[in-house]
């Protein structure tokens, strides 16, 4: 049988909550579906950083690139400021292990609601660029401290890095409905848009099955909303992925139940699956935190790992939590982070 | 009385339909409230630009400077490119005429609904910074052609630019609920926002009794459609502006409703005012947009020249007929843009 090595980040806040219910839960389904995990701990945190001033130590990359796959729980905490926990984990594993894609899906679970008076069959991908675009440090100030002071930051999309989340949204697509959205904001005087839409226009053309459509972010935002189930495939700039996917689950349930995949998809690096939700400080320590997007987003991990039919169950047992009153306050339930573990063991 | 002369340009699409029915509810009003109007057209537009080449004559920008404030429908068709059109008109007009402000209320109007299945109390101003940041067109094209083939883009925040819009928002909080909301994205590795934030926190600590809260701006998209309510002012950037001010009008009624303000506060050069949706060539033609989006901002344009009665009453009708049927498709009636107008001049 199967055995894989999973490094896992629990990292800060609910984080270090979400994170051992969903392993126990893997645990669990290992059994059944008779595969073998093994888990590397690492506790590179904002605690970590505060005992030893950085977020991770040296070869932190190293050890961490020797592995399966990833599982993150959140980084981040408001005693450290976030240029130095978030740019000191996350993103550089997002950028190091070139995890170029990111997936989030957008999926409405059998008996939960989002916030729209109408119930609207949803589900679909947001495939975010991961790597480049508005993320970035690039620029910096011009007569720092004077009345002319001015900061310049510069957004850099390569043809490489957009070409590559294209042609990865399509080949999602040609799997799915064949259908296309890009997101754009060309209708600005933001000129990498164009450059965008450009390269998005020539992949089309490779591409003629897949039926394509392009929304300005702005209107897209509100689409998403009035029209969710206008979607299958949405494809969109690192900046714009990251608004629509925090934007998608309030229609569908809220961040307790947004999963993510960090993808480097040639498998050269290791990929990461963490829930799109932070640490959340407001509720850490009150063991409340919906813990399904963690498990979601394992669900996403097995399937990644090719164990497509663990991944199924896996994902069956949450809709049937879904569906029943046993869930954490934020889907309308009172179970603990733990309890709502132990029911999807259970079921498993 | 007072005299205003007002420049209009009712510019592509349902821009041409919204505009006049416009003018004649402004007719009406001037009749009543004893004020004077003079209007002068502009027929800027992609069709003067089919006929001339150019958006605008040469001294267009002279021409549209003398008067009291500008009134726009919309810009834009799809048998002209946008870079050229909205490059050609609305944005030279917002930054040429330093209207660096660009206001937008969401607010809920009596008897229509968003797409939410609770109804809330929505009341919030939107502040967006219009003359700068990611609205740019500095940056360049490297190794053109190639498969090295790469953007960048520059974003540009000023001292002076980015002090400006948040002093302005701060003001505005005084004389509402003083309270006020910072968009930023500062936990991202995008700098400039971490210039915004630090200009927002120096500022607000001049203006001790305004209570200040800041958002990244993903969870803040979420939560304008979430917790509406929790909003009286926000200040944002360019971009995150313009993304918000399209989703708030989902939760209260659609673009058909949303008006907006260009406004130089200083008075160095005119003001314009103008709904915030597009020339929506899609419906074009039958008589059916909503002209409640323009006659709102006409709300603010007399707001802004003194006018505040006439304003008042004005806005008084608006909801007359919001709480009627008398609407058109969009807010579920079946009436045509001109019957909307006619009725809206028959309470007046
Ligand atoms: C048409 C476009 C350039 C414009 C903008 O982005 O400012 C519009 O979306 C708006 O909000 O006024
Ligand atoms: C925490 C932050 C840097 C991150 C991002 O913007 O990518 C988060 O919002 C996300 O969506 O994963």
């Amino acid at each position: 049988h199967n055995k894989y090595t999973l490094n896992i980040i629990p990292g800060d806040g609910i984080g270090k909550e979400v994170v051992p219910v969903s392993l126990k839960v893997l645990e669990k389904l290992s059994e059944k579906f008779d595969f073998q995990l093994k888990f590397k701990f690492f506790d590179y945190s904002c605690d970590y950083y505060l005992k030893h001033g950085a977020m991770m130590d040296k070869d932190g990359m190293k050890k961490l690139a020797d592995c399966d796959a990833i599982l993150l729980g959140a980084v981040g905490m408001p005693n450290v400021p976030d240029h130095i926990s978030l740019w000191g984990l996350l993103i550089p594993i997002r950028r190091a292990f070139d995890q170029y894609v990111n997936l989030r899906p957008v999926k409405s679970l059998k008996g939960i609601n989002g916030v729209l008076k109408e119930k609207k069959n949803i589900d679909y991908l947001i495939v975010r660029e991961n790597s480049e675009g508005e993320y970035s440090d690039l620029g910096g100030i011009i007569y720092p401290d004077t009345e002319n002071e001015m900061v310049i930051q510069h957004s850099v999309f390569s043809k490489k890095g957009t070409e590559r989340i294209v042609k990865y949204a399509f080949e999602l697509a040609h799997h799915r409905k064949k259908t296309l959205t890009s997101a754009t904001k060309s209708n600005g005087i933001i000129h990498s848009m164009i450059f965008w839409d450009n390269i998005f226009e020539n992949i089309s053309k490779q591409n003629p099955k897949v039926i394509t459509s392009k929304f300005h972010i702005d209107i897209l935002c509100a689409q998403v909303v009035k029209n969710p189930d206008w979607f299958d495939v949405i494809v969109a700039s690192n900046l714009f992925g990251d608004i629509l996917s925090d934007l998608g689950p309030v229609c569908t349930g809220g961040m307790g139940i947004a999963p993510s995949a960090n993808l480097n998809p040639e498998g050269k690096f290791p990929s990461m699956f963490e829930p799109v939700h932070g640490s959340a400080p407001d509720i850490y320590g009150k063991n409340i935190a919906n813990p399904i997007a963690t498990i979601w987003s394992c669900v996403m991990m097995l399937e990644y790992l090719g164990e497509k039919e663990a991944a199924a169950h896996l994902f069956a047992c949450i809709e049937k939590i879904t569906e029943s009153t046993k869930t954490t306050p934020d889907l309308g339930g009172s179970l603990t982070t733990t309890q709502v573990g132990e029911s999807i063991i259970e079921l498993l």
